[in-house]
């Protein structure tokens, strides 16, 4: 039997992933557990939206333009521009899903060998497609105590070497949930400038900011936009994550013409989920107004509790639906194993994703966790009582 | 401005696409163009199934599971049980479209590097996923002469070196039509044992087998079960190319698992594609007898014009809707080329695709063009009248 590739070997697995088959069983052994562990949103996807794909007629499902449906790609032009993002039809390419985008900027722009920078913790799946492409993470430390900030000018200073081709952020941040401000994004904008990397932007939880925070995105920057590439995705903003809708967009032609010959050889994005985000659109800001309600309302139920428990920290994030939280536990993997196998506080428990997995150094992350408030008010209430008893018996519990 | 990558460098342009600023200046010019340059089917897509998806209640359109639904791969298993295909749901992935199963074989079972045998002339967005994975394509040829039959097993053996990981082949073949019988796939199937091999097969074109000739899958083959990954797609099958949805299937666990962990990394795929895709399953037999039939008329129509033609020859393919084509003329890319810039008969030229861009070896293909048959059949008649009056005056007829 030949073998598989070393890129199989190197390809991590998913560190909520290994949590599963203990949550089955729970569930089996009749407990109900509340997954804050998912990035799946419980809002439900606009109707209209549905809608109009429903009343689409279709004689010949065929082959979308390689960069997505041109009437698609028009409106979101429309829709960047209500974010003060200014971009042509000809600067975005549909994607199946950010995922592919992503995959289409390190193949873009990155040898095999060559090194991007990213803030840690950072989003998991990032590392599979630097392995996919041959791309080397070189990751630098963000902290709890500054709620995630982005790391000083120094310590990006100190990760470049002549390797290095790029930085990369997720702003609103997963797994974090911090949003970054106008003037750190311009601080990035220094050093992409001036050590002539690329800069990715992951934006798809742009719609998520709170407290009247304002977005701020790596296209507003001034001088760089032929470093740029700004990643996104459809899943997050319309609840709709199946649709597997992204965009890839930059204004660097030499960019863009190369991520096209990759998105031709793939032939096209998916059609019904661009005739869905197509007219997404459209979908009114009272949905919007209604859903950043019930997030900012589940944050604060989070947030409020943790920061009540003893020895307990939770920053408020800014954006996003996630927190990460500093728990006095010995290890997040043993104590989020521990709640669904040794634990339920009245046929209750939690499962909650361990911040180790965030993290590329074994060692970090072992006394956080990050929390998904995807679920309602009432069911976040419920979890977060069962956090705290759960913390007051575990047994790798710390002082 | 930072430096695109190298693969960027080395990902091929289609060469159907070069051609496209020249059917585009002939149309503004008022001439009517025949496309027999593409692989988009014509035939309506199966109503039902879009119908089935009209009907879908979805309130969130959430992630499926990444291998795909798991009702959906139930379902799958019924429809290979109809070609003697006997699989598990738990050994199909779903992915996004044919592509997106090549990469995961690619990089799941070849390291950077490695060499993939494939018969030429082959599919030319294959050379685009080797680029990608950093895979080897070592092409060996296949010739006219036999009507592109499988090169012999000395012409494998010649090739294959101690970085040869794997044969691939796509059977019904694009570009040339051409059946593998059962007794060539059993001669594959002993070189892919003797120099433990993956053997990848590409049967996106199952369905289209003419004059009673059976499909023989590789998944049939005995004795090298675990060497096996068939790739398929709906595309094809249900002129639904838009739906972006793939099949990639192993018996093979660990290569299972490992394309898992690349499935894992990009989620889940599209799920309205799954919606339909899985009510596309129930498709009468009268669709595909009816499609059939459409099929072999036009293929008769181009093989018995172009084998009258002088010194024209066009063996009759037995699958898929292309035919390779021998011309009389100096060469196919000047010459296609030339159809659509200084050609006309009564305001009418056609667009091929040269079979240079099929074979990688410069100089290969440079008399024959792929003729894609996926035109009704009065526009195929008039094609083919077209074709014969270009060669009767192309400057760069031979004798």
């Amino acid at each position: 039997m030949p073998k598989i590739s070393y890129k199989g070997d190197k390809m991590p697995s998913s560190p909520i992933r290994k949590l599963v088959p203990y949550s089955d069983a729970a569930k089996q052994r009749g407990i109900k557990v509340y997954h804050l562990n998912i990035g799946q949103p419980d809002i439900e996807t606009p109707q209209e939206a549905i809608d109009a794909l429903r009343h689409k007629e279709t004689k010949v499902l065929e082959y979308s333009h390689s960069a997505g449906i041109l009437s698609f790609r028009k409106k979101l032009t429309e829709y960047y521009n209500r974010f003060q993002i200014h971009v042509n039809p000809d600067e975005i390419i549909v994607t199946c899903g950010g995922s592919e985008g992503l995959l289409f900027a390190f193949n873009s722009c990155l040898d095999p060998d060559d090194e991007v920078i990213i803030p840690e913790p950072f989003y998991a799946n990032y590392n599979g497609f630097a392995v996919m492409s041959g791309v080397k993470v070189n990751p630098i430390v963000s902290t709890i105590d500054t709620g995630f900030a982005l790391p000083s000018i120094e310590q990006f200073e100190k990760a470049i070497t002549p390797k290095t081709k790029a930085i990369m952020i997720c702003n609103p941040n997963n797994p974090t949930g911090y949003l970054y401000s106008k003037e750190e994004l311009e601080t990035l904008a220094k050093i992409v400038k001036q050590y002539d990397l690329f800069l990715f932007s992951d934006e798809v939880y742009r719609e998520f900011a709170y407290d009247g925070a304002e977005v701020y995105s790596v296209m507003q920057l001034k001088d760089i936009e032929q470093n740029v590439v700004l990643l996104d995705s459809v899943s997050k903003r319309y609840s709709a994550c199946g649709a597997r809708i992204g965009m890839f967009i930059t204004k660097n032609k030499e960019v863009y013409n190369t991520a096209m010959k990759f998105a031709q050889a793939r032939l096209s994005p998916p059609s019904f989920g661009q005739f869905f985000a197509e007219a997404a659109i459209d979908t009114p800001q009272s949905y919007f107004d209604d859903v950043l309600k019930e997030y900012v309302a589940r944050r604060n139920v989070v947030t409020e509790a943790i920061n009540k428990m003893p020895n307990c920290f939770c920053p408020v994030p800014k954006g996003a639906f996630y927190a990460v939280a500093q728990l006095p536990i010995d290890d997040s993997d043993t104590f989020c194993r521990w709640l669904l196998e040794d634990f339920n506080c009245n046929g209750e428990t939690v499962m909650l994703a361990p911040a180790t997995g965030f993290y590329s150094d074994k060692g970090k992350g072992k006394n956080e966790v990050r929390i998904s408030y995807c679920l309602n008010v009432n069911d976040m209430k419920a979890s977060m009582k069962c956090l705290e008893e759960a913390l007051r018996i575990y047994p790798g519990r710390l002082q």
